[in-house]
């Protein structure tokens, strides 16, 4: 039996806003936080809960979907065969709890390994980024138009500064050196919301050392639909099942991102 | 007689809500681009129309007050006596023009030297960053609760990552020493907007190599308002005649910034 994928979406989208619903409420009481693989590396009770919501009701509606969330609720998976949901909770954790502001559920669904349904939620901003493989791409219902390229030297990069002086960083030559010749950086701490921004047209690229599949797999699917381009830093595909390099863009931005700066053997 | 500041900033929040209509507007047309000092420094015509907006409105209904505003359409000031309007008419002409999206009107008023009405407009996002002194800092209208300090290793300052890569900047190295150490680094590409952000609790501090007045007159009226300190990086206070080194933060994290990083003898 085909999927309505168009049906899907609405559904993951109601589940979205309900989410986004109980993760404002849970901002108006102190929240409990504990650190991860690192002292920066945060984690929330409300990351948790909004990870267990969809779980439940995808094993609830779809009892055959897979799953895989940042929180690590599910099981491990070692294929996308079948349709897998991949979930960001709450995509720029240290944002949630720091500002308050600019961090973003991030939903995709992918079917047999392609992207099907991709869905950002930029929470306090009221921003819902949201495609379906072959409908275009939109920001709350309005269409984004698609992509204008603008020469390297005029576009405006994601980037955190962080990776340009981390010493165990082997791409740091490279990232400053791209730094120097765009027209200028930005650095919202949230890559679902960075990607989603490239897609509408807010940032010409995004790039990043290391990300986790439930930091991009929303963004991948928005970035399709407007005709960017997504790989690891040597313009491999993003495999989905585990952390990489990540750089996306406009098609020739990302293209010379890649062959003229950190795409080289290291 | 005594001005009555609460009057006087209704009336400028009337003026902002108006020009922040003709930017929308000015969107929904292809914008003219000029160049300023340099390909990135960039001006429209639109700063310029706002600009010549609050201007014409001050010269008619307060004729015996001075203007300062980036686009220089006023005489130059050599001192902030009596009341100065201090005016970026498009606080983040870069993201103006390539994102339609995250720049501010910034409007700061002086009297006799001394900052007594900050108004920050988020155009797109319809925030209002507001304050008069002694009366407390507002995002639309909702009083800013008093900042709570974090440890150096734990803050969030806005920093733009050119700066840690041009050569000509003296401050470069301790730059980087400051990025390694914090939690994390963010960049919006709006001065006034991210200081806003500190005032408003979403950064502990932000900092930049070269600013002008109109960049920071209203944040720093913001920035008094609840309790954050602003200077140059020398820990001097800044003057709003000329552009400067510009370090803010909430009170222990300003000092330590200062005293640690920026504020040597280069």
């Amino acid at each position: 039996m085909s999927v309505d994928w168009l049906a899907l979406e609405k559904k993951a989208k109601a589940w979205i806003y309900e989410a986004a619903g109980m993760v404002k409420q849970a901002l108006a009481n102190p929240i409990q936080i504990e650190c991860k693989s690192n002292p920066n590396d945060l984690v929330t009770e409300v990351d948790r809960a909004i990870e267990s919501f969809f779980y439940q009701k995808i094993q609830a509606e779809f009892p055959s979907h897979y799953f895989l969330g940042e929180e690590g609720i599910a099981d491990e998976l070692d294929s996308l065969t079948g349709t897998v949901w991949i979930l960001d909770p709450i995509d720029g954790t240290m944002n949630f709890i720091h500002q308050k502001y600019n961090f973003a559920i991030s939903l995709g669904i992918f079917h047999e390994g392609q992207g099907m349904i991709g869905l950002i939620y930029d929470v306090m901003n009221d921003e819902l980024f949201h495609a379906v493989r072959d409908h275009g791409a939109y920001i709350n219902n309005e269409a984004i138009v698609p992509v204008k390229e603008r020469p390297l030297h005029e576009s405006i990069i994601g980037l955190n500064a962080k990776w340009l002086i981390e010493e165990k960083n082997p791409y740091k030559n490279p990232l400053m050196a791209l730094v120097r010749d765009v027209r200028s950086i930005r650095s919202y701490g949230s890559a679902a919301i960075e990607i989603a921004y490239v897609a509408a047209d807010r940032l010409d690229g995004y790039i990043s050392v290391n990300l986790s599949p439930w930091d991009y797999a929303a963004g991948i699917i928005l970035l399709e639909e407007v005709g960017c381009k997504a790989s690891t830093f040597r313009g491999e595909p993003l495999d989905f099942l585990s952390a990489s390099t990540v750089i996306v863009g406009k098609p020739q931005l990302h293209k010379e991102m890649v062959s003229s700066y950190v795409g080289e053997e290291l």
